[in-house]
């Protein structure tokens, strides 16, 4: 394949655009890879579908090996399946949906669960027919609040989503690990490091869910790692419970003045003044922070919630909307006090809350409050605390939440040492789904036994076009892209420079001899374009290897770069052949 | 790439699906290459999505062979630049709309044209980057009021549309002849018949238009031909005018009673009954029909319309939409009819017609209804007609309208001769656009004096999905499919039968053999399938060649059957590698 940059349709740009924040958006925009048609919806220029084509190809190829079968599912889809296993509701304004002309109700979707579970329900009928794995590469659709980072987070986008079909669960076990296989040899083939992290809290049982994470610090994505080899997403990390202490010689609880100490710093710093501690000074931690939201249940129902944890620990935002999905998570706001009077605005206290109590608020205590813990909190009243108060002697909640930040050197649950915290972008989901959609939508096989069981499931998803992106961002420098051999748009990236009619002829030669051994050559034959605009393009573009032909061909010689290293070598124009032969299979 | 039906993931079904009317449609879903997800909207199973893809690369060769570049557009997309050249009013009920989270309007996209003008707005500027013609594979949606005959009109398919940009007519010219050219290369490689018609009346003027109809019974498109050569969809063809007649001898119009004839025929039988002619009897010709319907304007506004035609030829619905486009027909009601007292139904006549009338409504005429002809017609009271109603004395009309059916025998617009009629599937399209697109959303490059100027269009579509039902509506007989192949889902069905292990041993090696030649290979390798059900699965599948490997293998002879002609040979276990190359390469 010969592109010539005279004809190619491509334009770069020398400055970034102005939406984006993140390296690899800026130069897939500047490089003339894709262009954005609406917020979070991209455009694929020639460059940029070739290096799709290129992912899609190796995650195709890694899929056929391991006997996964490839099918192809519609985007637009009728409600009916969604609203058999609930998520018509639960995605609440998470997905695009639609009337057709005559009133009936569609969606774009998002992933495909449903239909594969119907489609399989159609053709199969025995335990014979099992295992199954079938997948397809397609374009899914996310009504994301914050699209953002260009292709990392949008709205319109490239999955692979594949579904695995078991009679038992030692089946679903396999294809699980059949799958996890297949992600570790593709990801490798990509050049994507990555980290696979426990995606799911063992509290919940039974399924497991595995993420895998590139590290990265654009990453949405916080995951935790252990000397032990311990690796979760941070949402699905599980708070050691301590054991209970004793309280029968806890003193009664008290409430104090504490005037202007809406916060806990000014608490902590009031507290010492006034009431100090004989053996140490007060500290955040022997404070109960008591946060209030308001969950929006995918009904449209709205819920205040508080959440208790100790003061020197924020809420992590995105722990709390995992543990109360499919509910979504919006700020408590003025109106909503108003209409809370027993929420104390910077005074709350866990007397006013709970299932029992007057205003019968859902309060939900991070586990680290055990029976026995004292603690200074809200006294329901501006400008009054109350301390001494023992959580199982005079409060009690509703539940325990996973719902605060987790540090770095917080232990891991496992016990396999203290946690260090890093970034990472979400490539491939892994997910041993279980009966959960097969018995939504009746999915059942005869086994062996005659006898009608549900199918078990696994659902498995890769975002091709987030990992290009993934790619882009982790191989890259301050010129440009620095594509890796495997996925760039050419083998070759050869360049004319000058004038001189020589240079192009033997740039053409060199062109077709490069064509001959079955390289993919970017040749930039533009004339009257400066050598100087020809190699910011050349190290823009970031095809790995470049060759030059200019001044030096009248010594007889080429310029040979690597694109990644900087280095370049001269060589004799007889053996540039052999020399990019020899660079692009190394 | 060898397929085992052990595991394929396949089922082929006996009895025709109960929505399918066309033979592609029963076939395809019976031999397990689509299942329909919701009306007009299909799910690829592994053997269709295996010929999709060939269909697919056998367009993206063709167009990338003529320099043509391949880019990607979403199919979400905003409403804006649609807004811009009015198709989001235009398209009317024919789209997909929705709304995102924010309440922004977006479309499911139809077609492209507006978002590859704005891309060519934003990468090029001068005369000197053109000519360019950039194209796409990708999925595209129409909310179409009636989907049928399964993929031939469906509502999410798969289209080709290419996009042309030149700086004058000439080079448009030059480019729409370019896809002309492709279209005729891929169309014959894809096995299709085609025939080339006009789909533009030459009333119109200026820009061209021509459609790839693939002549068959099942086909929507109606089109005629002259032995002299002209070719035009049925919408397209105009009505040669006949020289206005003198009038000055005709006798005064006559109102008659003629009581209970509110039909042609009825009214024909009364004026020969009760007023005959002495030449002759009077025929339906000598009617002036008028047909009154109710256009609904693309801003939902409806407007009564009268056609008056000769009293022989009925309204072609077709041909009356594609006149009034993008307004849409709809019948007039009783409701209607009770809003509109000066329209006395089965009486209507010209009189209480047209702009300058009292009632006001619009009245077009046929274009046989020239100055001087005269007419027996309503005379807008119940039981009366006029007599000698004579066209330019008596009465006139708002304009003419092509929308009296043609007839087999009718005279070709161009004089080369009687009119024949035939059936069409629409495979492809080509437009000559001009500057219709880029002047509503400024496309200017400069050309070589310096100057802005406005870029002409082309646009030029395939419908893939719709091609490949076509082969197979064209390719098939009373057992089933019977691909092409250059299309055909494997190049070979290896069929092993019976029970003996030295017959699945030999069919394995073969297997193997036939693969390392590079071919590809569905091997019906399941056991206790009985040898009928493999050869009517065989059979209703449709790869061109099928080995049986039986009984025969004792004497060392395996049968290969040509699918399409049914022929079988006994070939000697040794050859029989060496004649299935032959027989897929020949």
């Amino acid at each position: 394949m010969l592109l010539r940059m005279s004809t190619l349709f491509l334009r770069t740009l020398r400055e970034d655009p102005v939406d984006a924040e993140v390296a690899s958006h800026k130069l897939l925009v500047r490089a003339g890879y894709v262009r954005r048609a609406a917020p979070g919806i991209y455009t694929w220029l020639p460059l940029g579908l070739r290096v799709l084509r290129k992912v899609e190809a190796i995650v195709r190829e890694e899929m056929d090996a391991a006997g996964f079968q490839e099918v192809h599912f519609p985007a637009l889809l009728p409600r009916e399946p969604y609203e058999a296993t609930n998520r018509w509701t639960d995605y609440g304004e998470g997905i695009f949906r639609l009337k057709d002309r005559k009133g009936a109700d569609y969606l774009l979707a998002p992933t495909h669960e449903e239909m594969f579970t119907l489609l399989v329900k159609d053709l199969y009928s025995s335990y014979k027919d099992l295992p199954l794995s079938i997948y397809q590469i397609q374009t899914k659709y996310r009504d994301e609040a914050r699209p953002r980072a260009g292709l990392i987070r949008g709205r319109e986008f490239v999955m692979k989503d594949s579904y695995s079909f078991d009679v038992d669960d030692a089946g679903l076990e396999r294809s699980y690990a059949a799958h996890r296989e297949v992600y570790v040899r593709l990801f490798d083939r990509l050049g994507l490091d990555y980290v696979i992290v426990s995606a799911m809290s063992g509290a919940m049982g039974g399924s497991r869910s595995e993420e895998f994470l590139h590290p990265s610090d654009i990453g949405e994505d916080t995951f935790v790692r252990s000397p032990g080899g311990y690796a979760a997403n941070v949402e699905a990390v599980t708070t050691p419970v301590p054991d209970p202490l004793p309280f029968d010689d806890a003193p009664a609880a008290h409430v104090e003045d504490t005037p202007d100490t809406p916060t806990i710093e000014s608490l902590v710093a009031v507290a010492n003044e006034r009431f100090p501690r004989a053996d140490r000074p007060w500290t955040a931690a022997d404070t109960l922070k008591n946060v209030v939201v308001t969950l929006v249940h995918p009904d449209g129902t709205r819920e205040p919630l508080v959440v208790g944890l100790p003061g020197d620990r924020d809420v992590d935002a995105k722990r709390l909307e995992a543990a109360v999905s499919p509910a979504e998570v919006e700020p408590f706001t003025a109106e909503d006090f108003a209409k809370h009077p027993a929420l104390v605005r910077g005074y709350i206290g866990p007397q006013a809350l709970g299932a029992g109590s007057a205003s019968g608020i859902r309060y939900l205590l991070d586990p680290r409050v055990v029976d026995g813990t004292r603690w200074v909190t809200g006294a329901d009243e501006p400008g009054r605390h109350v301390f001494d108060l023992v959580k199982g002697r005079d409060f009690d909640a509703d539940g325990t939440v996973e719902a605060a930040e987790v540090r770095a050197g917080d232990p891991a649950p496992d016990g396999s040492g203290p946690l260090e915290l890093a970034r990472g972008v979400e490539i491939g989901h892994i997910f041993a789904l279980g009966r959960r959609f097969a018995e939504a939508l009746d999915l059942k096989v005869l086994d062996e036994n005659g006898k009608q069981v549900v199918v078990t499931m696994g659902s498995y998803g890769i975002g091709v076009t987030r990992a290009l992106a993934a790619v882009a961002e982790g191989n890259h420098d301050e010129l440009g892209l620095v594509w890796p051999r495997s996925l760039a748009p050419a083998d070759v990236h050869l360049v004319a420079t000058g004038k001189d009619e020589a240079v192009f002829t033997e740039a053409e030669r060199l062109a077709a001899d490069l064509g001959a051994q079955g390289l993919d050559v970017l040749f930039d034959d533009r004339r009257k374009v400066s050598p100087g605009v020809k190699f910011k393009d050349a190290e823009l573009i970031g095809v790995p290897t470049i060759v030059v032909v200019g001044k030096g061909l009248a010594e007889g010689v080429v310029e040979v770069k690597d694109r990644r290293s900087g280095g370049s070598e001269q060589v004799p124009v007889g053996e540039v052949v052999a020399a990019v032969v020899a660079a692009t299979r190394g």
